[in-house]
């Protein structure tokens, strides 16, 4: 009987550890066929360093509380395994590991690039003579995970976002008539604006404008739609993906900094777009930027959200038992009203490093807003409250005690 | 039998609205010793300028709906009046409307100016032969009022904040191994520290530094603080108010703007202390401006602040019948573990241009976080949950209808 290894990668979210606490209750419920689950602590490089965290230490009620705790119960990391030309060394470690720990199944719990390097495990421990089923289960606030009609993790930053403009909305009409204009609301995404579209959610009676990463930023036309908004309603709210671009192809804001996937770090889109408006129009401004607040929002996360991302651990340790290889659960989408899903098996190398845009048909003509289709698709995934237990006035978040396992072969570094 | 006549006034929070509720409701249940509640359009602007929504048209539903609504149901704005020597037309002019519309109550809901403006449209009317009962509910996410044990609008913020550092918190936590370290959140309060404060309402395992504005900056302390916590933790978190000023008295951000009540307009203090951070210790950081999230955020309301913002605004109407003048109902606590708390009532010279700074028993002696006092204070102010009613996965907020009586006046120019 094999053992299991779990591990969360990139950036985390409201309900990754929903996903884990659906792989480690399944595999308890199914301990005759699956040994113990090990976690890697601090994502992959748990296993390269071989620091695993013996999850069956942990109590039920701990590994339940996870579904209700927001960030990577285990640690995550930003760690792009090379490719297997430049660094097989790093695969062969990785495998190395699995065995020396019985590990006949690998879940990888991330995006884009996490499901390629479970592909690349699979065949390399195939021919390594050590197969591994490996399974990715998707995670990423971006949503731009092909194969899966949704990624766990977008539906809660989608309500979050959906939420936060509709009550700074709210707010900016109250002070509009003496006070603030225009309100700027910065958000995650940077290709895809799936989190910027969610500010498009709320009633059609709050004049909102939608700076997506996917339409260029034409200055003057979105200076006269701002113009147009705050003297037809009195005020005009902004949501701007920190992924908007200027023609010229630059950020909006880029702060110079990179990540270890050569991603550049953005932050700073709000203010500068605050800043073009005071000056060309001279409305009062406020300005947020939500970023870590709105992936971490465990408090206010969708109940579809949470049940997709328990569904689709369960999912992949199910489809582990069933031999499946190279695959990754998925979410299909049956109906929209009443919204109704299911999970379907996409294969890895379907999903492998590809992203997933918005549609242009999400997209208004005009390019500053959602247009029905695109409602339609994020409205279900918004949908549902899902709250923490509270204790003292804060949420009741747990925190792994996560024991590690002895090791059992000589130092590798990474 | 006399009107009576609600404004709100200055920054509005997410349950300005429950005072309103209160007010309204309870002034209904005494329909044969109380008239109609008016509520001024805008503020103190809708009386100056003859705009009065009639509230008696509002449904009780909608009416009731206001105590899950944050912002300001009927309008607010930022105007300060003048003092009576500089411009005691306006007062006049408040004090017609009110004769004309037959008006002998008048509940201001507002913060330190507008209880000031209270108490001179208390003495000015009884002057001028029409004396109405001026009562001031009150209200700021400062909580810089004295009189009240605390401010309605404050307990919301409170929790945001806590909730929203824990998140946070608990987010950089799982990605320190290989990314971020330090995360930074900006919040208001522009003199006093008390909404930073309730960043150190977390729990001690979570390393967080606060700035607050009472504390001059030490760049030093401050750096070498985010560098041990860092060691020790692995990563660190800083709640920056947006008052926090450098040796020399400059605010960390100012954007160079100011309201109309002559403040600075301020924002921009966490990217700030990002880069200092960045340049002197190279951790890759992330930053995040709460901004009016933080206020409007009605979803995470306190239990308690929404409590006791309907009872004051209930308390408020009560003490109108009871002959009270130039008064404002308080928070008086009885006990804090249980909480307990009962209204009192406040003297509105007490309370007019008077701000409540922390005290310094509340903040630690190295100047970063809050003391075991400051706690004891402030964790019955967060504690419970008051969550809205949701539809399609959005917040079931209510837009009042506002309809206008017809003015009696000639117009007015403010």
């Amino acid at each position: 009987m094999k053992n299991a290894f779990y591990a969360q990668s990139g950036g985390v979210t409201a309900v990754i550890n929903a996903s884990a606490c659906g792989v480690i209750e399944t595999a308890r419920k199914h301990s005759n066929k699956i040994g113990k689950v090990y976690a890697g602590e601090n994502g992959i490089i748990g296993a390269l360093t071989e620091n695993l965290i013996d999850t069956s230490l942990e109590s039920d009620s701990d590994i339940a509380a996870l579904n209700h705790t927001p960030s990577g119960g285990f640690g995550s990391c930003r760690y792009k395994m090379k490719s297997l030309e430049a660094n097989k060394a790093e695969y062969e470690r990785l495998i190395e590991v699995f065995k020396a720990h019985n590990i006949g199944y690998f879940f990888y719990n991330g995006g884009g690039d996490s499901a390629d390097t479970c592909l690349k495990v699979s065949q390399l421990s195939e021919s390594m003579g050590y197969p591994i089923q490996a399974i990715h289960i998707p995670k990423t606030v971006d949503n731009d995970l092909p194969v899966t009609d949704n990624c766990p993790g977008f539906g809660s930053v989608a309500k979050y976002i959906a939420v936060s403009t509709m009550e700074a909305s709210f707010d900016v009409a109250s002070m509009a008539s003496t006070s603030t204009k225009v309100f700027v609301l910065e958000v995650m995404g940077r290709h895809a604006g799936w989190i910027a579209a969610a500010g498009g959610l709320v009633d059609s009676s709050i004049p909102v404008v939608i700076l997506f990463p996917e339409v260029s930023f034409d200055e003057k036309a979105f200076l006269d739609k701002v113009d147009n908004n705050v003297k037809e309603f009195g005020y005009c709210t902004i949501v701007v993906s920190e992924g908007t671009k200027w023609p010229d192809g630059r950020f909006l804001a880029e702060q110079g900094t990179r990540d270890d996937f050569g991603h550049a770090q953005l932050g700073g889109a709000a203010p500068v777009v605050a800043n073009l408006i005071k000056n060309a129009l001279g409305y009062k401004f406020h300005w947020a930027v939500a970023d870590y607040l709105q992936r971490s929002a465990r408090h206010l996360a969708s109940n579809s959200d949470v049940e997709q991302a328990y569904a689709l651990g369960q999912a992949a340790v199910e489809m582990a038992l069933e031999g499946k290889n190279s695959v990754m659960p998925a979410i299909v989408r049956i109906s929209n009203n009443p919204y109704k899903w299911e999970i379907g098996c996409g294969e890895l190398k379907d999903v492998a490093n590809v992203e997933k845009m918005m549609p242009q048909n999400y997209i208004s003509e005009d390019g500053f807003s959602i247009t029905n289709s695109c409602r339609e698709y994020l409205l279900p995934l918004i949908e549902g409250e899902n709250y923490p237990p509270y204790n003292c006035g804060l949420p009741d978040y747990v925190v792994l005690k996560k024991l590690k396992l002895d090791k059992k072969l000589p130092p590798f570094e990474v």
